[in-house]
C-alpha cells in the first residue's frame, strides 16, 4: 500500500508506533505493565481482589472491571484533575467501560472464581490512541496476574480463552491510515477504535465521523487497516509473555 | 430474507417495530416530539438557547449538545432517580454524547449562529433502542425548531444538512435481526447500533460483542440489515415532517 | 360568587381548569397515570418494591415514598437539568417530602405488609399547580398499585384509608382565585396549596404571603375556595377510579 | 382558657416556654443574637455583604437570604454532620427557604440597596420549634444589622416594614397548645408553624396533619392560639430592641 | 523575658490568652464545653455512641474520632458554609483530623469498650488559635463523658491516660510569642502549634514558616515558650475538671 | 552512630535510600521529573499556566500550587481511586497543602510575574516518604519548568531564592532512625517529616507521636537525623540539577 499523502510522522499509512511492553513496571500489582505506543505512555495494573460486586456475589462466578484515568500534566496542556473536580468526565467513563468490556472478551469468569480482577490505566504521557494501549496493556496485565493465580495455586487452570488486542484507524487527509497519533487524530475526518481477539474475532467496532459522513467502502478499507495492525500487535503481545 | 428462528414478537428478522412521530407533544419548546418505536417511548425536545459554551464563545458558531435520562419507572423494574443519586451513570453519559455527535453531524454549526440548540431526551417507556429511538426522534425535534428559527426570522436559511436515524441490529439466536426489543437484546450475542445520514452516510457504527467475538461476515450482515432499516426511519421521518 | 376582575384564562374564580386522568399511560409500573390540570401535564407512577428503608426494617409496617422532578423543557424556558446539576434543587425536595406526607396520610401503613409503594411525578409540561397535580394524579397511581396488590393476592384488604387531593389558591389582583395557572402565579400576592381527604380532612395548608401579609379574612376564603374546588377534584377521582 | 390535659412541661395549653435574645452574642457579626425559646439555643447572625446573587444584580434592589444548620450534637442524638456528608437535607433546606421568606417580608429590598443580609441560623441546643426559634431571632439579628447600615451612613432610612415572628402550635393529646417543646412535638396529630408581623399580617401558614385529618374548627383553634403568641413574642422583641 | 516589641493586645511575650472552660454548656452530649481563649469561642462535644467504624468491629477496642468545623460568621468576613458548598475544605479535614490524633494519644481504646467517642468542635467566635482551643476544649469534654460512662456502670475504670492540651507560638516581628491572637497570626513569620500532655510528652508538632525559614535556634525558643504555656492550659484544666 | 537495633532494610540508622531524580521523564510538562527514594516512585510535574487564582488576579504576582494522588495500585493492596469516589481522602488535600507551602517557601512570587507553577505530584509505587518524596522531585521539576521560562525569554531571572527537599525521621524500636520505609513506617512510635531549605533554614516540621508520647530529647535527635539527610538529599539534587 503506497500512500500519495504523507504522514506527520512519516509513517506508511499502514504502520504501527513503536510498541512496546515492559513486564513487572511497579513491584506491588499482580501484573503491571508498561505499554508504549509511540508517545503514549499507559502503566495499566491488574490487580486480584478478594471480593465481589454485589450483582456477583454468591454466583460462583468471578469478575472483572477496569478504571482508566490521565495525569493532569499527561497531556500538551494541563487537564484538571479528575479527583479535585469531583467527578469522572464522560469520556473517562466511556473509555473505562469498553476496557473492562474488552478483557471481559477473553476471560471465562466461570473459571476465575468468586474474586474480581480490577484493571487500572494510568496514562503517563499521551500522543493519542491511550484507550488502544490501555487495552494492549491490559491485557498484558491480566495475563501476568492470571500466571500468578496459577502459580500461587489458587487456580487449576487459566480463564484465559484468547487474547485481546485494539488499535484506532482513520481517514487522514482523504486517506485511511493505522494507529493516528495526537496530530492525524487531531486532524481526522473519521476515527474507528476496533478491539479484536488474537484469533481474529470481532469484540468492538467503533467509528465516528467527525465532519463528513463516511461510505461503507471507507469502513471496509478502515477494518482492513485495523485487522492487519492487530495482527501484529497480537505477536508482540506473544512474544513479550513468551519471554 | 426468510428467518429460521422466530423472534419473540413475530416480527420478520428485517422489521423494524411500529414507528411513529408526535410533534409539538408538549408546547414550550421550540421543537417537542414524542417518538414511540414499539413499545419505546421518548420525548425529545430541542431548546433554542441564547448562549453558548465557554469553548464557543466569540467563534461566530453555534453549538449543539444532547442530555438524555430515563424516567425512574420507564423500566421493568424500577431505576433511581439520578438526580436524587447525585450523579448520572456511565451509560447516561456515554448515550448522551452520542445523540449530540450525531446530531451535529448534519447541523451546520457555522449557519446555526451564536445560539445553542440543546436536546433533551426523556424516555417515558423503555423496551429497547432508547439510544437509537433519541437519535430518531431528536431529529425531528431539531427540524422543527430550526423551522422555527426561520420562521421568526432568526436565521435565513436552515443549517441542517442532511436527516439522520439510528437504529440497533443483532444477532438473536445465531440470526442477524434489525430493531431488537428488550427481550432480544437481553438474549443477543452481538449488539450493535448504526447511525446514518438520509442520504446513506454513517455517521456512527458501534458494535459489540457480548459473549462471543463476532465475524466480519456477521459485521456486513449486520450492516446491510441496518442500512435497509434506516432507509425506512428516514422515509418516516420524511413524511412526517411534510405533513 | 361574581368576580369584579378578569382571569387571563377567562375562567371564574371558582372555576378548575380542564382536569383529567389517564390510567395505565406507561405499562411497566403498577399504577401508571397522566394528570392533566390545564396545560399542566405531571406522569404519575406507583412502583410496588419489595424493600424497605432502613427505619422500617421489621417493623411489619410498609412504607409510601415520593420523588419529584421537571424535565427540562417542561418550562417555559429551559431549566438545568437536576441529574446533571448533580443535586435536587431545595424546591424539589420540599415538593416530594409533601406529595409523600399527603398520600401517607390515607395509606394505613400497617395493612400495606412490608413493602414500599414509591411514587414518581415527573412534570412533562408545567403550567403551575405541579406539586398539587402531582397530588391529585399520585393518588389514583396508588389506587391502581393498591388494586394490583389485590388482584395478585398479594394483600387481603385495601390499606387505603380515603381518597387524597390537593389545589392551590390564592390572591390575583385582590381577588381569592382556584387553581392559579403559571400567569396567576406569577403575579399573585398570596398563594395557598392545601391538600384535603375525599371526606373533608385537612391534611396540609401551606399558605405564604409573597408580598404584602394576608390577613385571617383572606385566608378564610381561601380555605373555603380550595374546600370546593377539592370537592370537585375528589369527584373526578372517583369517576375514573370507577370506570 | 383552661386545660382538661397536663402538657409535660406543666404549661398552660396558651403559655409560651421562656423566650430570651442576647444580643451582640458574637462579635463579628454586624448583627448577633442568641434565641433561647425553652431549652431551645439558636445563634442567629445577620451579616451585610457587599454582593449580590446572579438574578438581582443590576436590579437596583438588595437581596436577604437566610442558611440553617444543626451543631452534630444539639439534638438528644448525634446527628451526621451536614458538611460531612456533603449536602444539606430536604428538611434543612426547607427551613432555610422558609426563613429567609418570612424576613424578606418585612425588609423593603428597594430600600436596601445593593446589597446582601445574610442570615445564618445555627442550633447549639434544640427541643422542638427551632425554625420559629430562628425566625424571632433572625428579625432581632436583622434590626441590629440594618441599625448598623444607618449607623455607618450606609443607609438614610431604615428598610424594615414590620417586626416578624413565628410559634408552632400542634394539637397535643386532642388539645390545642401553643409552643410545642420536643415532647410534645413527637407526640402530637397535627402541627402548625404561624409565621406573623408585629402588625398582625399572615405571612406563613404551614399545617401538617401527622396522623388523622384535621377539620376546619381545629384549624381556627390552632390560628387564634398562634396569633396570640405571637402577640407576645412581639412584645419581647420590641423590649429586647428597646433597650 | 522582657519584650522588645509590643504585641497588639498588649501581652507579654509569654501570655497566655484569658481561658476558661463552661462546662455542661449543651444538655443533650455526654460532655459539652465552651472553651474560650481571647476571642476564641468553641464549642465541644463529646459524644458516647454505641457503634464502631468499619475498621474497628470486632476488635473489642473503641474508637475516638473528632468533627470541626467553623459558623459561617465565626470569622471576620462571612465564609460559605461547608454543608451548602458540599465539602469540608482541606484545612477542615486537616484540623479534624489532628484533634482526632490528639486525643487518641490519651485515651487507651482497649480499655474503652466497643463504642465510639465522638468529638464535635463547633468554633462560635474566632480570633486565631481555634484548632488549640478545640483540642484543649475536647479535653474537658472527653474527660465529662468518661465520667459519664463510669457514673452509669459502663466502665469499671477510667481509659484516659493522661490530660492533653495545645497552643499556637511563632515569631511575630521577629519575638517569639505565646498564643497568637488574629491580628499577630495573620502578621506573622512562623506559626507552630505543640500538641502536649499533662505529663510533658509531646504527641505534635506542626511548625511552619510563612515567609522566611526559620532557624534551629528559633525552634527552641518556641518549644519553651509552648512547653510553658501547655503547663498553664494544664493547670486550668485539672481546677476546672477538680470543681 | 551505631545502631543497637537492625532495620528492616539492613540500613544504618543515619543511611538515606537510594535516591535519584530522572529528568524529563514526559515530555510535555515543562518540569518533569521521576523521583526514587528506594522502592518509593514518584512522578513530579511543574507545568506553566498562564493563569491566577481568583485571590491573586490583579496582585501582580505569581502563584504556585500543587496537587498529589497515588495510583490506586501503587500501594500493597489496592486503594479506591478518588476520582471515581468522588472526592479526595483529607490525608491527600493534607499533602497537597504541605507541598504547595513548602516550595512556595523558595520561589519569590513577585518575580514569577502573572502566571501559576501547577506541581502534580503523583505516586506511581510506595513504600513510604511519598510525601517527602514529593517535596524532592517537585524542586527538579520546578527549578526545569523555571529554566525553561528563562531559556525562552518569559523571565529575566529565576525566582528561586533556595533549593528546598524533606525527609521523614522516626523512632522504630527505640531508635531514632533517617528515611522510614513503609515496614519501619507500620511499626513506628514517633514519626516526623522535616522540610528544610539548601542553607539549612527549616521551613516545615511536623512530628506526631503515633503511640507514646515522645521526648524533647527525641526531638532533637530527630531533627539532626534530618538535618544531616537534607544535607545528603540537597548535595544530589545540586549534581543533578548541575548535569
Amino acid at each position: 500500500m503506497s500512500a500519495p499523502i504523507a504522514r506527520p510522522s512519516g509513517r506508511a499509512p499502514d504502520a504501527l508506533r513503536a510498541l512496546s511492553f515492559i513486564r513487572q513496571f511497579t513491584r506491588h500489582a499482580e501484573g503491571s505493565v508498561l505499554v508504549t505506543m509511540g508517545d503514549t505512555r499507559v502503566l495499566c495494573t491488574a490487580s486480584v481482589l478478594d471480593k465481589l460486586p454485589p450483582h456477583k456475589k454468591g454466583s460462583g462466578e468471578g469478575w472483572l472491571t477496569a478504571e482508566y484515568g490521565m495525569l493532569p500534566r499527561s497531556t500538551h496542556t494541563r487537564s484538571d484533575r479528575e479527583a479535585a473536580r469531583g467527578k469522572q468526565s464522560g469520556r473517562t467513563q466511556e473509555i473505562q467501560r469498553l476496557i473492562g468490556r474488552s478483557l471481559r472478551a477473553v476471560v471465562d469468569l466461570k473459571k476465575l472464581g468468586e474474586r474480581t480482577l480490577h484493571i487500572d490505566c494510568d496514562v503517563l504521557q499521551a500522543d493519542g490512541g491511550t484507550r488502544c494501549a490501555s487495552i494492549c496493556g491490559a491485557y498484558v496485565a491480566v495475563a501476568d496476574a492470571i500466571d500468578w493465580l496459577v502459580r500461587e495455586g489458587k487456580l487449576a487452570e487459566t480463564p484465559l480463552t484468547d487474547s485481546i488486542a485494539a488499535v484506532s484507524v482513520g481517514v487522514y487527509q482523504g486517506q485511511p491510515v493505522l494507529d493516528l497519533d495526537y496530530i492525524e487524530d487531531s486532524d481526522c475526518d473519521t476515527d474507528m477504535n476496533v478491539v479484536m481477539t488474537g484469533s481474529g474475532g470481532i469484540v468492538e467496532v467503533q467509528g465516528t465521523a467527525e465532519g463528513t459522513p463516511f461510505s461503507r467502502a471507507t469502513l471496509e478499507a478502515l477494518l482492513d487497516l485495523a485487522t492487519a495492525g492487530i495482527a501484529q500487535i497480537t505477536a508482540v503481545q506473544r512474544q513479550v509473555l513468551a519471554s
